[in-house]
């Protein structure tokens, strides 16, 4: 059997970041940047009001008071958006909104509240000093700063500065498109009529949700039945759309499935036992004219959900851009003892929490590669190497998780 | 001033979770479930094999060995998805698939690599036990438990359980429709031709990824002039979809303020001065016939970002059904000194990091409030208390998470 690594090595071997594309900035959110972006003008741009209030010269204002307020004569008015059109001259005031630039002559603003807000004459109760309240040209960011530098996941503070200096687009990796398919007579949609022997494909919908929480674009298709011609039919379809394909169920040992035959004819799929439990039948390869990669996971539900995690999310991520590609890992105290097959790296569904400063983690329920109530109060994933076959009580482990990028 | 605790009163109250909808299962990821949901059958809904292989009854073999293997007679072949046409009778067996439902008469499943595989007849090298490579019914989820509870976020793995107990369709807190409105005639739409005295509307992005970035769906209209007809006519629009309105700008204390005007026309908006820096101007109240709440946020980039994570967060995420509204807070001790403003609570940009098992923050470069080099660069919000005028190195302070939800 290959081991969890060489697996994981041979999935990613070959994975880079998909061609960049020029996005709207909230269409950029999420995603990692392709580029360094620099700032074509400083921040502010220009001189500008930090505050509502007079553009004034300091030193006409040194004797102002309370008792006595300094009277200057306003003649102009600028809103945020505007200029004066008027130098300021000493003597003078210009009455001046946030953000509007500092006219010519003037080198502080009184703010409002210092004022008696005189629109023709201004009475001024407490001067300023020179540069008090004005924005210099320049003070946030310098001309030609890589402000965002690539490789940076955009997030809304960062889009406030790409906003600022003069974006409307970037460039970033998008998202890849990852068509989940699902095949199995056994399966019906969810929430559809069963009968004894038929189950609800879960594996679709939690594979596909698992694509989108991975940041990626997901297509589910199916359930399918095991049958060749559909299969390859549908294959053929959704290699136009895919950048990924990622089937499940089809794959284990019994007579009637169907993936393994269509596979060998359509692509390079090669399929390995990975030891790992759950989810030791895995496929991997390409397919199609441009060689668009495919995962074949296992049918059990369990098996489906951790080979994905282990397998599948690292190469999404990977295609995203993002340099850490994988789950954070901590090291916990295992609470309850967790025997573990003998040459198999095991991935036990846990519940990891605090206590007393330290993490601790618990087997979540039953362990079976069918038993999804276990799955579902799980957030992480207890790694038990290949040579331990049991964990006492006490004894630390690592723990994959689940609920942190 | 009214103080920040105070204000998140006044804004939060009368906030709930808007109105259950029923949404397909990968729809209602990420969304906060309004319903317990229970099994209706259990998990597994009936006995079924747990590999690949042959029911039998276990007391057949009872002396198979590699040596002298036991030949049963093949009398049937049940894939998953099917039941077999025959019970089964001692001394002959049943090829069956995983998943496949146990035939009745059979106590075990006998795994294909302890069997020559026939199909007529097979030749078993070894034994099981009865109940071996059996899953049973109920195992897993039983019958009327509440497998998923509401308020529960749905991801990946509630969705697989969801789906396997025969829903496809769940009843969740749908996603807030947001309006992000951005107000001041100094603003361009960001990537457009700029002249002086013109900056980008950063806001408008901003904060239509930050609503995005909390789970709501946002709707980014403007910049708008700072007129009072387009502003009351463009209310008027929005006010159709909205759940919520975020405007920005137009309410600092200039003479070219709009807002304020059109909206103690329109509704029950209150202006309010609160003890925070940055953000001082805030504005909350309800507008049109379904009362629909709207915050008037300052303009400044900076003062926008703060008071939407700080205010308008927690209410969305009330909104969305979350127990848990607020970013996490951590105590982490400051690296560089930090002044601060005396009777107002400092929202002061920081960089949160990991330094020899203890958190540090640094302040995130210019703390001005049109500075956004300094929050792009920022992880974190340092919460300063509003009667500590200086923080100095090595003291701990309150630092808001703004990675983490």
């Amino acid at each position: 059997m290959r081991s969890v690594e060489d697996h994981l090595q041979a999935v990613l071997a070959g994975v880079t970041p998909l061609s960049p594309l020029d996005v709207t900035l909230v269409e950029s959110r999420g995603c990692v940047l392709a580029e360094d972006v620099t700032a074509p003008w400083p921040l502010p741009a220009f001189d500008q009001a930090a505050t509502d209030g007079y553009a004034v010269v300091a030193d006409d204002l040194l004797t102002a008071s309370d008792g006595k307020p300094t009277r200057l004569a306003v003649i102009d008015d600028v809103p945020a958006g505007y200029r004066a059109s008027h130098d300021l001259t000493p003597g003078k005031a210009i009455r001046i909104q946030t953000g509007a630039p500092l006219p010519e002559g003037a080198d502080s603003v009184v703010p409002l509240d210092r004022t008696d807000g005189g629109m023709r004459e201004v009475a001024v109760t407490r001067g300023v000093r020179a540069g008090d309240h004005v924005r210099h040209r320049g003070d946030d960011v310098e001309l030609g700063e890589v402000v965002v530098p690539a490789g940076t996941v955009v997030g809304p503070r960062e889009i406030a500065l790409l906003a600022a200096v003069g974006r409307g687009r970037v460039s970033v990796h998008p998202q890849p498109r990852v068509v989940v398919l699902s095949i199995g007579s056994e399966l019906v949609e969810p929430g559809g009529q069963l009968a004894p022997g038929l189950i609800a494909d879960s594996n679709g919908v939690t594979i596909a949700a698992a694509v989108q929480e991975s940041g990626a674009l997901a297509y589910r298709v199916g359930p399918l039945r095991d049958d060749a011609s559909t299969l390859l039919a549908t294959l053929e379809d959704q290699l136009v759309r895919a950048d990924l394909i990622v089937t499940t169920g089809g794959v284990s040992a019994g007579a009637y499935d169907t993936v393994k035959s269509v596979l060998s004819r359509l692509g390079t799929v090669e399929f390995t036992k990975v030891a790992m439990q759950p989810g030791t039948p895995q496929g991997h390869g390409t397919l199609g004219p441009d060689s668009t990669p495919i995962f074949t996971l296992p049918g059990n539900p369990v098996s489906a959900y951790v080979s994905f995690e282990v397998f599948v999310r690292p190469v999404i991520r990977r295609m995203l851009g993002h340099e850490r590609i994988y789950r954070p890992v901590v090291r916990a105290v295992l609470v309850d003892p967790l025997p573990s097959p003998a040459g198999r790296r095991q991935f036990a569904r846990g519940v990891l929490s605090v206590e007393e400063g330290r993490y601790v983690v618990r087997p979540a329920g039953g362990q079976g590669s069918h038993m999804l109530g276990g799955l579902s109060r799980a957030n992480a994933l207890v790694v038990v190497p290949e040579d331990v076959t049991e964990v006492k009580p006490g004894e630390a482990v690592a723990v994959l998780r689940l609920d942190e990028v």
